[in-house]
C-alpha cells in the first residue's frame, strides 16, 4: 500500500480529463516464424501521430515474468498493488460484478458454465455446444423456479452470455474456500464440490446439494445437462479510485469481466457496444460525466488467443481508423496500452512488456513516432511495472501535488 | 528498509572517494515549443567527456509520476526510501538544519517569512519586498529581545537569507500538528494557527499567542509587519550515511535547505560559495576529509523555475567550464545528475526522468558520448528509481561486498 498511499496523499482533483484506452493483449512477439508483431505489421497512422506528439515506453504487466489474467492485469493498470492478497479478486466475483449483481461480505460468487455429459456422466462438452444466450436465459429461469423456496442460503442465478452464468450464495458465515467443480477437461465427470480449508466444509456441502438439485432439473435437457462451477470467491475490499485518487471514473467496456473489475475499483460502468466506433461514440455521449475514462477493447486479445496475427492486425487498423473520434474529444491526457501481451504464436496471455503511449501537453515529446514494440524501446517513458502507469497519468494531468518541500 | 538494510549489510569502507554532483532540477522537456532541453542546447564538452568515458542512464526521481520537493528528491539520491513517513522531513526542520540549529525530539520547527500587510490586515507582499538579510537580522534581534523572558516553551528565532527565518519551539509534549499560517496568496489576512489533530491544540494556541506578540513588535515596521509560518515539524530519526554505508560524508552546498537535508543524513556540512568554481575550490580544500562528497548547485533549478531556458543553458555551460577543477582531484567515482527535472516550459519541478552519468574505472564504457536526455535513453545504466543510485555509487567505488556465497 505504500505506493498507493503516497499517490493518494498527493492526489488533488482538477478539471482535467484522462482517457486510458486498453487494447487487451495488444503486445505480441517477434519469433523466427513471426518476423513482425501485430502493431509492427498494422498501418496505424493515428496511433503513430499520438506517439509522435507524446511519450512512448513499455509497461511490464504486474511484475517481471508474471503472466496476468484480466483481473490482476487491469488492477495493476489502475495502480493497485495486485501482489497483495486483498486485491486478488476471484473469478466468480468478477463475473458477478460484470453482470451488475450486488455483492456483500456475506455473498459467495461462482462463475458457472452449462455443460454436456453423456449417459455415463462423463463430460462431452464443457460449454454445452456454446448454447445461445436466449437458451441460457430459459435454462436459468427453469433453475430459479425449481430452486425457489429452498431452505438454506439465498441462491441467485443470473445468466451471462452464451453458456455462462453466475451463481451467488448469500448467508451468514459462508466461506468461499470451495474448489472448482470444473475438471477443465472432457471425458471425466464433473468434480464434487470440496472444501479447500476446514471453514469451507459447510459451503461445499451446500454446493454439492445445489448441483445435485440443478442437474435434476436439467436431466431432460439435450445439451445443457450439467453445471460446472469455478472461482468461488467473496468480494474483497478495494479502496475506490474515487477515494484513492479523487477521480470520478467511468468504465466503457463491452464485456462483463472488465466491467466487473472496473466496478470493483469504484468506477461507474457505462453500457456500450463492443466495436471501437461504438465505444468511442458512447464516450462522447458521456464525456462530461467523468474525469477518468477507462476504455476497454477485447478484440486484440481474442485474435491473439486464436493465434491469428492477421486478425489482430485488422483489429488494430479498425481501432486506429476509429481513433479520431476519441482524439476530437480533446482529452487532457490520452494513453494507450494493453493489460498484457497475447502473442499470436503463443495463443495465450504472456508476460512480455507492452508498448504504452501518453499524449498530452505535459508529455515529453520523445523522438519515437511509431507505436509498436521495437519503437517503444527508445521512448522517454522507459520500461516500468504497470502499476506505475496510474501515477504517470495523474502527473500528466496535473493531478499530483509536489511531494515534500 | 529492505533496500537500505541490504546495502547496509554489504557496505564496507575502503579508501575510495565518491563525488556526487547534483545539478538541481537539471532535467528538462522537449515540447512542441521547446525543441531541445537545456542539456541538449548547452555546449558541455567536459560533461560529455565524462559521459564518453563512463556510463549514462536516467533516474526516475523517487518513483514514477511523483514530483519531489528538494527534501524527498535528495533523500532518494542518498538511498533512503522516502515513501516511508519516517523519512518525510518537514520544511521547518529542513530549514533549521540548514542553519545549523540543534534539534531534538522536544523541538518543533517552522519556516517563517517576514511579510507585508496593509491597514486592513490583508497581505500585500508575502516576502516583505524581499528585504535584505541585514534587515532580517535586525528584525530577528528585535523579536528576540521583545520575547525574552516569556513563559512557556523556549523560543528560538534565527534569521536565514532575505525575508526568511526559522522559529523553534522547545518544550515537553509539544506536537507539530499545526497547520501553516501562510495563506499562499495576497489580498487575504494570514491564517490563525490551528491544530491539524487534537494533540496539536496546545502548540497551536502557543503559536497564535506568539504571532500576536511578534506582530505587536513589528507593528511600526514599514515592510516587515507580519510573520507567516509553515512546515511545522519535528526531526525524524534518520540513520546516518555513516551508520548505513560506512561513509564519511561531506556536503558542499550554498543553500540552507540542502545543507539541512545533508545534515539530517549525518553528513558534515561544509560552508562554501554558490558558484561552481567556488564550490569546486572548496571541495579541493577539504578533499582529504571525506570519502563521499555531495556537491549541490542550485542555479539550474532556479533558471527552470523562471522558465528561462537560456539561463539554464548558460548555467550548465558555467558548470561545465569549472568542471576540470573537480576532475583534477581524481575522484574514484564521479557522478552527475539532478534531484528532479525543473523543465523551463513548466516553471516548476516535475516527475520526468533525469539523466545520470557515472564515471570511474569500474564503469561500463557505453557508446553514449553526450550528457543529455535523448542520449541517456541509450545508456548502459538504463532507467531506475533514484533511490538505487546510492547502491550503484558504492558498487562503482568497490564499497559493496558480494551478496551471498
Amino acid at each position: 500500500m505504500e505506493h498507493l498511499a503516497l499517490l493518494s496523499r498527493l492526489a488533488r482533483p482538477n478539471g482535467e480529463k484522462i482517457v486510458l484506452l486498453v487494447l487487451d493483449g495488444v503486445g505480441d512477439l517477434v519469433t523466427g516464424e513471426q518476423p513482425r508483431t501485430a502493431l509492427e505489421a498494422a498501418a496505424t497512422p493515428h496511433l503513430d501521430a499520438l506517439a509522435a506528439g507524446g511519450s512512448v515506453g513499455r509497461i511490464v504487466p504486474v511484475t517481471w515474468g508474471v503472466t496476468p489474467g484480466s483481473g490482476p492485469g487491469h488492477l495493476a493498470l489502475f495502480g493497485y498493488e495486485t501482489r497483495r492478497d486483498a486485491y486478488d479478486i476471484g473469478r466468480g466475483v468478477l463475473e458477478a460484478m460484470g453482470l451488475g449483481l450486488p455483492l456483500d461480505s456475506r455473498t459467495v460468487a461462482a462463475r458457472a458454465n452449462f455443460a454436456t455429459a453423456d449417459g455415463a456422466g462423463r463430460l462431452t462438452d464443457r460449454r454445452a455446444g456454446r448454447i445461445p444466450t436466449e437458451e441460457n436465459r430459459r435454462l436459468c429461469a427453469r433453475l430459479r423456479e425449481a430452486l425457489a423456496g429452498r431452505s438454506g442460503p439465498q441462491v441467485t442465478i443470473e445468466p451471462g452470455e452464451g453458456h455462462r452464468f453466475v451463481l451467488l450464495l448469500r448467508g451468514e458465515g459462508l466461506s468461499d474456500a470451495v474448489a472448482d467443480t470444473d475438471p477443465q477437461e472432457v471425458g471425466v465427470a464433473p468434480l464434487a464440490a470440496r472444501a479447500t480449508a476446514p471453514e469451507g466444509e459447510a459451503a461445499a456441502e451446500i454446493v454439492r446439494e445445489l448441483v445435485t438439485a440443478m442437474e435434476g432439473v436439467l436431466a431432460d435437457e439435450p445439451r445443457a445437462n450439467r453445471v460446472l462451477l469455478r472461482g468461488f470467491s467473496k468480494p474483497p475490499h478495494i479502496p475506490s479510485v474515487g477515494e484513492l485518487y479523487g477521480l470520478t471514473a467511468g468504465a466503457f467496456a463491452g464485456y462483463p469481466l472488465y466491467r466487473g473489475v472496473a466496478a470493483a475499483c469504484g468506477m461507474q460502468v457505462v453500457e456500450c457496444g463492443k466495436l471501437p466506433e461504438e465505444l468511442f461514440a458512447r464516450v462522447g455521449e458521456r464525456w462530461n460525466d467523468f474525469d477518468y475514462l477507462f476504455l476497454h477493447l477485447k478484440q486484440t486479445d481474442a485474435a491473439g488467443e486464436d493465434g491469428d496475427l492477421d486478425a489482430k492486425v485488422r483489429v488494430l487498423e479498425e481501432v486506429d481508423a476509429a481513433l479520431p473520434a476519441l482524439a476530437e474529444l480533446r482529452p487532457d491526457v490520452l494513453a494507450v496500452t494493453g493489460d498484457h501481451s497475447t502473442p499470436a504464436p503463443m495463443k495465450a496471455h504472456s508476460w512480455h512488456p507492452v508498448p504504452v503511449l501518453i499524449s498530452g501537453r505535459r508529455a515529453y515529446v520523445d523522438p519515437v513516432a511509431r507505436f509498436d514494440e521495437t519503437a517503444a524501446l527508445g521512448g522517454h517513458l522507459g520500461t516500468f511495472p504497470s502499476r506505475h502507469l496510474m501515477g504517470l497519468l495523474l502527473a500528466h494531468a496535473g493531478k499530483l501535488a509536489k511531494y515534500g518541500a
